[in-house]
């Protein structure tokens, strides 16, 4: 446990009272020393565990869980958060497609919340609609909370939506600032987050976008790559070249892949569907024409048809930093040959990193339970002291 | 937690001995005294949660939940209940059509039940079904238990069926206890439960029923409502008849809502279906009839279409006591120009008292967890005392 | 608890180190010590259990479940181990007919796995592919454990394959064990493993095999019994033959059922699918012909109903040892009667047996448990020690 007590050191540093009883919901809403004092919980928690010492703060309690979209890896993550922290999930089954309004929102998010103490949303299919759920959802809890209905106020992690994805672009940099030593060794460092080919539409920009409105906090060179057309949101490209002028970093555009790679520390090639597309498509949803929708996937996937030399090849990462840039992925990734006959990566690039990137996926519970916690402890830095002092065992082993 | 303290005391005056290890299926089959307790514990345990102690009674151990039906909130509260208890809850997915039978019931009633302390059902969609399937799990597992193949009896929780809601009347009953500051404050108070027009078919019945059931054993004036045709069983309105003839209070039926609303103390406009056409809804599904099905409920539909009437206007509730008549329903409302053209209630109306209503809402995770407690714990205050007297935490924070 | 203590000291006579941290896939994978071990542990935590004492060894941590196939008694059944043991149990709902290949699975026995520590598997629909997929989850997440992607390795259970089901031949066994009133008392008893009629097709063959490469190494006299046609996978019956000629038992194979039932001490008639057929299938499936395996299964209905003599009656009940032969299924059974016209078994046989039937259903927990239990705890002796020392309280009561 030196490692958690060294961080734990490090924690008390930081400035992150204001994050107790509050939602995480895009990382720009957080100060630099609250994304620190997350990584810093997530890796004492870590630490913890491969120390066999519980977490286990809450002795019963709720974590609800709302998913708007498929999904099993947010979905294990969250319920391996929970765990760790001693929640129970319970899974509220909304229907993929349905989009409730107002008064349906206020009372459902009061009706299930009696004994809960976090609810995760992912909702990230229609432009415009997830976040502004979430916050709906907040403000429900909030006020059933202070009218007496709920005995504590669930606080929300957003699990994805359609502006950001937090819990994955802060285990994405968990896993960057560990694997190059700490946050003080990326200053300058080229990360190349670009657009690449796939077989399929549709795919979130809430990756892309949460990548570049985190990673240009650290100083770092920040390349968005897409083909034109590709564009994300403007409004994170806003934060992202306000985040890269505050930290002597910077934030570029281009349309060029290889460009991006170029000497890369980082890359970082995934799909993603037009933003402008996105919007259509959530407009056609809201008048429900579902003619419309159908032909404007096939518009979408001849458009990435387009732009099939969009992978990430061997040729490529020759070009990057030694040859050797970290190779990042938020999984499962379209492998050329694999899943796919031509996809965003090349499978001999892919089998190399395949360490490394499940490693990645791997801070995600982390990420999560860091999130939870600083939203429902008022001074986690006592809880995990006397964590440390009393070393209550996971496992009975 | 002074309140919990002065709730024990109340609840060892109380005798609910044989409470334990009996299934909760019916309130009329529970005397003064055993209804009194429920309501002291979940009183109790409400009182300890607010204060951050743990209820987990449990180290571990199942809670089977049987939706025959669809269900959000009582699938939660049940949950919540569990969670609270320290049970893991596992839902026992049959398909919503299936109507199982004599040997197949008490195999899996078995099969499912090897580490459960509690099973919740509810099966409220056939007239004569329900309650009597709840029997027959009962008796299996009992005879499971007798026979060493189960290691504990479950007790059953009646989630709503064919004839009661006990967990929502005895929730709404809680509500109106502590709204008028207890139930002493309750005798010669008039309560309306009114039918109230929907443009859906086909709601149970048990909600009036379980009402009139219940509140008729406090000295109310309980008025019953409905136009004519929407009568509810008579076996029920025999129960209540006889409860007012003991408590010294009425109850009254009428096919007028503007004489039920009529100065009284709490309304409960709530729409169902007619008693006579749920009889041959099953009959009809009896003979794998869906075509008759079908056509029974356009008919409802067009028959319910003669009442829109009857609605909770705020034109009747200014005729309540001084006009603030307390406003009760289950959840969700057909709200008129919110979730339907006309519905049971006028949005204004549902609006003012959205607080109450959720608040009413709130207290069915604890009855549900109070019902369990009073059938698994021998000596419940002995427990409570040491609960109060230990104080383990809920959250470590 | 004296009967846990007994068992203890007999545990501690046991060699089984070599299950710290594997699998349990296949029974005659597992030395005779270990088989006995499993038995010795499913009996100490059933003693601990009825005595109130918490074996919940596991203070958080993750219960995967997997199921292929449709499933309520082994689903909860695994659940409830993992409850006994204080692991939260997540469903990883697959889809039912969806085979996942190579990356695929590596991938996603990763992802799933971060707080895992056990995973349940069931996959018994195609032969040659449930127990080679286990396989591939195994190494997966051994794999993963030593990349540092997984802070512990998940252990697996074979919930099912397409050629053993260790769950269920182990319960049996206890059953048996208990029934006869100890292991040394099964020396020269007769148990007939029997194909029965059923009107369905394409049952597993994993319970048969399970049985016969089990049961054999208790010097017993196994005897298979299957009309010409419904051979079981020769493997199975290769160690089969090689059990009984080590522990001076007998394997014999007859297509006459009451040639097996004469003089049997227990009887095991059960429906399964040819071994070819089933092989038939999976090439079929491979193809994607779903229109031959709809053809297949009609020719499958048809074979059966050549044998609807193959019944368990009252008739041949009468030529068993005594006419008082123990008899088993694994549940549920085709009644002859009640579920079905003709099918396995008379119903009175059924009936005068459902104690028994139950009994020997509800090891099935205690077995599972055991299993995870052995594979996660490096010295269970101890930890039982303890255990029976400190008598942490299952429930409050």
């Amino acid at each position: 446990m030196e490692k958690a007590k060294k961080l734990l050191e490090e924690l008390k540093g930081l400035e992150f009272s204001k994050m107790y009883n509050e939602d995480f919901l895009l990382t720009w809403e957080k100060s630099d020393d609250e994304i620190a004092a997350v990584f810093k919980v997530a890796d004492i928690l870590r630490d913890l565990r491969e120390s066999n010492v519980s977490t286990k703060l809450f002795d019963s309690g709720l974590a609800i869980s709302l998913f708007r979209d498929n999904s099993t890896r947010t979905r294990f993550s969250f319920a391996s958060a929970a765990n760790l922290l001693g929640l129970e999930v319970q899974d509220l089954d909304e229907g993929k497609s349905q989009i409730a309004h107002g008064e349906t929102v206020r009372e459902t998010a009061n009706m299930i919340s009696f004994m809960a103490d976090v609810i995760g949303i992912r909702d990230d299919m229609y432009i415009g609609k997830g976040n502004t759920y979430m916050r709906e959802v907040s403000k429900a809890v909030r006020e059933g909370n202070e009218a007496g209905v709920l005995e504590q106020r669930p606080t929300l992690v957003n699990l994805q939506c359609d502006i950001d994805h937090p819990t994955q672009s802060m285990a994405d940099m968990l896993h960057i600032i560990n694997y190059f030593g700490g946050v003080e060794n990326l200053k300058g460092k080229k990360i190349a987050m670009t657009w690449a080919y796939s077989p399929s539409y549709g795919k979130p920009l809430s990756v892309p976008q949460g990548v570049i409105g985190l990673m240009t906090r650290f100083g770092m060179e920040v390349v968005l790559a897409h083909p034109e057309g590709y564009e994300v949101m403007p409004e994170v490209e806003e934060i992202a070249i306000k985040n890269a002028e505050k930290t002597g970093g910077s934030f570029k555009k281009t349309n060029s892949m290889a460009e991006a790679f170029k000497e890369a520390d980082i890359v970082y090639p995934k799909s993603w569907a037009p933003f402008a597309a996105m919007e259509k498509r959530t407009e056609l949803y809201g008048n429900g024409d579902f003619e419309g929708i159908k032909a404007l996937e096939k518009e979408l996937l001849a458009q990435n048809a387009n732009f099939k030399d969009w992978e990430c090849t061997e040729e490529l990462m020759a070009t990057t930093k030694e040859g050797k840039a970290l190779y990042l992925h938020c999984l499962p990734a379209d492998i050329s040959g694999i899943s796919c006959e031509n996809g965003e990566v090349e499978s001999t690039v892919f089998n190399r990193y395949r360490d490394p990137l499940y490693k990645e996926a791997s801070y995600k519970p982390y990420i999560i339970a860091a999130m939870i916690l600083l939203s429902k402890v008022k001074d986690p830095a006592e809880v995990f002291e006397e964590l440390i002092k009393e070393e209550p065992k996971r496992f009975r082993s």
